[in-house]
């Protein structure tokens, strides 16, 4: 029988052709090529997943998951042949758990509904990418990261149990709310970051935090990358807790300023000697305590050498980190042909930028970038529109991090755009042991092949 | 070729018969049967490993890997044709790395050695699981947890990075001294917890957080356990960040107090009336700070119905939290027959509790017990002579803790005594998937045969 006749036994809502419509077709990823799937079906329920991943597998149709489309590596781009599975009508949080302090939501919910949410029980899920519009399905997926995780972790840290469905169309729930388990292997670690080739998931229970009231915004320029780096185990080591320690260049400083039309107090003349800015951010539920937190961090960056310590306004420092967030889309609005995340040991980010400043160059691609200072996580832009030239600018940038202790992605995943490097400088024996893992998840091999591993 | 003669190849220090002593043949485990391994080899090196498991495979020979012996459910105990691995001798701290925040330890360094080195530093590796002569190695291997965690997670939560060796011999490096990582199934998590099924750890890359100067501890008695569980939320929620939330049952309590010669100022007419007890430490960098915090958590447990509230002298702090930590031993010296560590949503622990209350004398076991009040994660000593009686008890328990969304085990593990209760209890389709998982690593069966899996 016909795979779309046999869909629409197990799914309300199954769309071919036209309706397929090309939004299913990509994500954010840039340069990566619009795929129109056979099918789109948007579940209500797991029953409906399930059922459509028991087909699947029966078939040996290509499923791919879709939460809101925002990542940036292709991840959600489905086959040709396949089905995307769209989670936007799986978009309820079912639950703010204010004893366990926990929130269980459906993959479809966006960050933004959930911080409305959580905030009415004076909680937070501090889990912030960058993209407020994300689901917390693809965030799953991606192990999403973002400014906060000097000080919260990532989405990993955040994810306490998963109802996930396997390609058989078996319904697993892992995990709980309760942070300690040594019950057998974890496979709700598993599931995080595995960008929909293990299994799909259609609820997450996550952790959430007690909301903080008050925070505040310190800009810091430097002479130079050194004087960052080597500020922030200092910043760390203070015991200040920093929220955020974000790196941005001189050159997506003058973007991000000019972008947001954003003026933050620098002069000129601090301004043009000024290669490297970090930006500190503190948080406190006492606002006396805040004042007294940024005064120990203003004077701890004056003796690490900054050229100067401004506090930021709230208007300002908001508009900062929107922007900063936005560098995304600011490096795509300036035609930028590739974006960058990867993470290298902190105190390694010097010795990347000096390699960054040789590779670029050597393949004549401007490189600009900004960074999770904290985590040794860079964001580079990368200008190059010849196609082999670019690439191989991207297999040097990612041996060089690797080189250094680091990984290819610290936060958008492979998906399909970065996957040829991991296969090509990943240790082969890793690599046969993820393969032989999604061999015990999906036998039949339909969860977005060609994404992650071949 | 005799294995014995081929162990001596590849490792130096083989020991077999007398040599192989007892000590290699159990660990904490109450009830636990001796098994005396057929050969115990105590390698130098991640090579050395590699060798032992490469002939452990081709000759389908069992390998049990110990550290200190001080696990709870004898995920140690080897078989009898089989060989131990212990790291007595990989017992190097090899780094301390001030900038990236990181310790690299190998498996047989013990939690005291690590706290000396980072103290050093100004660091601290801040997972107390309460036996600090436990090895890292072991901590990894069962996810251990402790005190501490409802501020900073369990041992998951700081393993960044793994050097491991396969039971084909190949040796692995995971993850690295990153937080942020989206390349890739994540390794490094599926090995933490699973009981040296899947790899042996040769080395391990740990977070550390910045060593915070001043501690306080509060007593708070109250009339019963859901005065205690109601005000748990409630401080996690205040923004205190409290670093111990231990609930303590006056029979308990008595018995700390009694074995410990421990005088903690609770006048007779509270002890009389108060049936559950709730320590509370508190931490900041800053003495004013903690003083100000210690005021408000003493107002916060007032209002939430504590009949008082006392701040213990540092002695007298330490000396609680050490016998309560010793809880095991206690029990042990008492006669308890059996501990467990089930974890349920901290909200569910008073039915949980009152759960326990009817299983107890179902099954005429005698049944104390303290917790982890902020995880939900109960420790229980169980008195029951009668074998048959005491697995009753325990299934019973277990399934009770499931059935309120929680797990067998929070940080002791399955081993090989709560394997069966874990096989009988839990989803047969996650079980298989594990075995697949394990499959995926082991597919001779080589790794801790008996222990988590059959």
């Amino acid at each position: 029988m016909d795979i779309g006749v046999r869909l629409a036994e197990v799914v309300e809502d199954v769309r071919t052709g036209a309706e397929a419509a090309d939004d299913y077709g990509h994500d954010e990823a840039l340069g990566a090529v619009l795929v129109r799937p056979a099918y789109v079906v948007r579940p209500r329920t797991t029953d409906e997943v399930a059922g459509v991943l028991r087909l699947a597998t029966e078939g040996r149709v290509p499923v791919t998951a879709r939460g809101s489309g925002s990542g940036l590596s292709g991840a959600a781009i489905p086959s040709a042949d396949g089905i995307v599975v769209s989670f936007e009508r799986m978009n309820s949080v079912l639950e703010i758990d204010p004893d366990n302090h926990v929130a269980v939501v459906q993959p479809g919910v966006t960050l933004t509904e959930l911080d409305e949410r959580t905030a009415g029980a004076g909680l937070v899920y501090p889990v912030y990418p960058g993209n407020m519009g994300a689901s917390l399905g693809g965030n799953v997926a991606t192990n999403a990261g973002g400014m906060r995780a000097v000080k919260y972790g990532v989405t990993r840290h955040h994810v306490l149990g998963l109802e996930a469905v396997l390609p058989t169309g078996e319904v697993l729930r892992t995990g709980g709310r309760y942070v300690k388990s040594s019950t057998g292997y974890d496979l709700t670690q598993l599931i995080v970051g595995s960008e929909g080739t293990l299994a799909l998931v259609t609820e997450a229970t996550l952790k959430l935090q007690p909301r903080v009231r008050h925070n505040a915004t310190l800009l810091a320029p430097f002479r130079d990358l050194a004087g960052v780096t080597d500020a922030v185990p200092k910043l760390v080591s203070s015991g200040l807790a920093p929220l955020v320690l974000e790196y941005i260049d001189f050159l997506t400083m003058a973007a991000i300023t000019h972008t947001a039309d954003l003026p933050l107090g620098v002069p000129d003349s601090v301004r043009e000697k000024a290669l490297a800015y970090l930006v500190v951010m503190l948080e406190n539920r006492d606002a006396d305590r805040l004042d007294a937190d940024v005064a120990t961090a203003g004077e701890l960056l004056s003796d690490l050498g900054a050229m100067d310590v401004y506090v930021l306004p709230g208007g300002a420092a908001r508009k900062l980190v929107e922007a900063r967030e936005n560098a995304f889309n600011t490096a795509r609005s300036v035609g930028a042909d590739d974006v960058i995340d990867t993470v290298v040991p902190r105190a390694a980010l010097p010795a990347f930028m000096t390699r960054v400043t040789e590779i670029g160059p050597a393949h004549d691609t401007v490189i600009v970038g900004c960074g999770h200072a904290g985590d040794g996580n860079v964001h580079l832009a990368l200008f190059q529109k010849d196609a082999d030239k670019l690439a191989a600018t991207l297999r040097d940038l990612f041996a060089a991090a690797m080189d250094l202790g680091g990984a290819i992605s610290g936060e958008h995943g492979l998906g399909r755009t970065k996957k040829k490097y991991f296969l090509d400088l990943e240790d082969p024996g890793k690599i046969a042991l993820m393969r032989r893992i999604k061999q015990a998840f999906d036998p039949a091999g339909v969860l977005n092949p060609g994404v992650l591993l071949d």
